[in-house]
């Protein structure tokens, strides 16, 4: 009597799955991880992936046995039918002459798709949704942004509890202590792209780099994305961003977005303004929320989010809570719209 | 070698103290519990306070002894020495011919203050600051009104997380969810008012009541309270609440707050609309806050908080928050003024 799949391949998947976050959520590509099993199930490679440009997980592991000839190979999404800066990893098992192809998800890629269709028509038995769920749930973001062809959207804003930025005179620093803005660098290390607007940029002259506790630049530095007509300033701090420096001449957000998705990037921070955090949000382009929130009120004219074209109550925008924390005095939430 | 005091009466007094919570937090009077010990530190009789109108601790618990001579009295708050609805325990204790008299915080009541002072006049002995600490911490809220000749003010407003209290048409019903709402109500009941601005009144007619879960009147009411020099209209619900009206005339909030004082209010809670909550925390009146957040997005113009006039972000109105609590799907704050 033959197992269930899960049954079969589902420790094996869920190593893969742990194998796969060793790998970094930025890059435009999402986190894998594959493992090599013989025929009687013992693992013999693994491999992940470690960023743009380098080796996709299945050829990670396969590059790390001498035969993989008859081999199981369990990885987390579907093999790549794709030639990218790398070649397709469907053809790279084929060619290696893996027996069997066990994968969780598929992958909703435009131009990498199909892999699995292209190692039956080789001969390889392939099986799909093995620990689908819990892949999907780990991959959420990226998925997201390759089914739409544009990136994740995370608004964030640091407020007092009264929904204030600022106080009347434009002073804001600091409206969160030390645990918050170290939280804000993280973050931002954690997304491919940081948006901000054009008066944004002429009114603060932010860096927009992602650093560490000791203002030292961290590995992983998301590129600066200014939104708006107006031009950057040629002395402006963010004219010499290690990472470079995008000015959109525009403030279409679809076509922003579709533009930042064909450069790789999928997870975009946006961090301000007020305006431009609003027009995410009332264009329902907002993915995540990040919200850190003061113990403080200043009231005044300087809010986080502006008019959103929310007439009524019942057209009020629900969010989901995903998280709080406290973060020093401050506290962090996270959140994302209600579905419907 | 005679033991300290709190070595010696630690013990009764946090029996005491136990006992004192029994009773209301709301009616005009502290919560305050009294033991009687016999010459072997036996306990004898307990009593505490139940409201407004009835005995105080120590006549409470004297009364539950035949002959209290030679006993002695350990009581949370220095007797009173004020002859309101009832006489002064100073009196009673001294013509009860109790031989001790050990009590934790004094009375600040400018009234009814000294108490020790009388009783050891007549002879008794007399020990205060047993357990000062936690029967003041206990009793803060009642002595900070006391010392300051004027009620508390707990600021309550319930809004979205981008501090909006309604959508651009008004409407706000609702922005919270049940529990949340319901948390509103018992809020009401552990004070002695709720203040709303008269232009809240002319805008929602509220009821201003405290009840429960299937709609039910609780059995403490507080009395409302109409800031403004607008009348409550004839017809307005508020004019059949159970627990009378007050209308102000005025919005001079020290001379409100002065006047409530004077009825026996300790408690007020401030409950709208945006103009009044913002004038109590411009004015510094607000000693705690009772903030309900929705995780949700409105934007406009109806904002919680208005102008404090605050210029400049170091002058931002600081708190310290004192507990967070997940309501269903909301957020409650509570939080009071960071001291300087």
């Amino acid at each position: 009597m033959q197992q269930p799949p899960e049954g079969r391949y589902g420790d094996a998947m869920r190593h893969a799955l742990d194998i796969a976050a060793r790998g970094p959520v930025t890059g435009g590509n999402p986190q894998v991880g594959c493992v090599l099993l013989d025929a009687d199930g013992t693992l013999v490679a693994e491999g992940w992936h470690r960023g743009a440009g380098t080796a996709h997980a299945e050829v990670d592991a396969l590059s790390r046995v001498a035969d993989a000839r008859g081999l199981t190979a369990v990885v987390t999404l579907e093999p790549c039918n794709h030639t990218g800066r790398t070649g397709p990893c469907s053809e790279a098992l084929i060619a290696a002459g893996v027996a069997r192809v066990v994968y969780a998800v598929s992958d909703p890629g435009e131009n990498s798709r199909g892999g699995a269709d292209r190692l039956r028509e080789a001969g390889i038995e392939v099986t799909g949704g093995v620990l689908a769920d819990e892949v999907s749930q780990f991959l959420e973001v990226w998925l997201t942004a390759v089914r739409r062809a544009r990136p994740w959207v995370t608004v964030k804003w640091a407020s007092t509890l009264d929904g204030r930025v600022a106080a009347a005179d434009g002073s804001s620093r600091w409206i969160t202590g030390t645990a918050a803005r170290q939280r804000v660098h993280e973050e931002r290390a954690a997304h491919d792209a940081i948006a901000v607007g054009s008066g944004t940029v002429l009114a603060d002259d932010p860096e927009l780099t992602a650093r560490g506790e000791a203002g030292e630049l961290l590995g992983r530095q998301p590129l600066p994305v200014v939104i708006g007509e107006r031009p950057v300033p040629d002395g402006a701090k963010l004219r010499r961003h290690p990472a470079g420096l995008v000015e959109t001449g525009t403030r279409d957000l679809d076509r922003i977005l579709t533009d930042l998705y064909s450069r790789g990037v999928r997870r975009v921070y946006v961090e301000g303004g007020p305006i431009l955090a609003s027009a995410f949000v009332a264009a329902g382009l907002a993915d995540e929320f990040s919200i850190y929130l003061a113990p403080a009120l200043l009231g005044g004219p300087k809010l986080a989010i502006g008019d959103l074209g929310i007439p009524t109550i019942t057209e009020a925008r629900r969010l989901r809570l995903l998280s709080i924390e406290s973060l020093g005095d401050d506290l962090h939430l996270t959140a994302r719209p209600q579905e419907d």
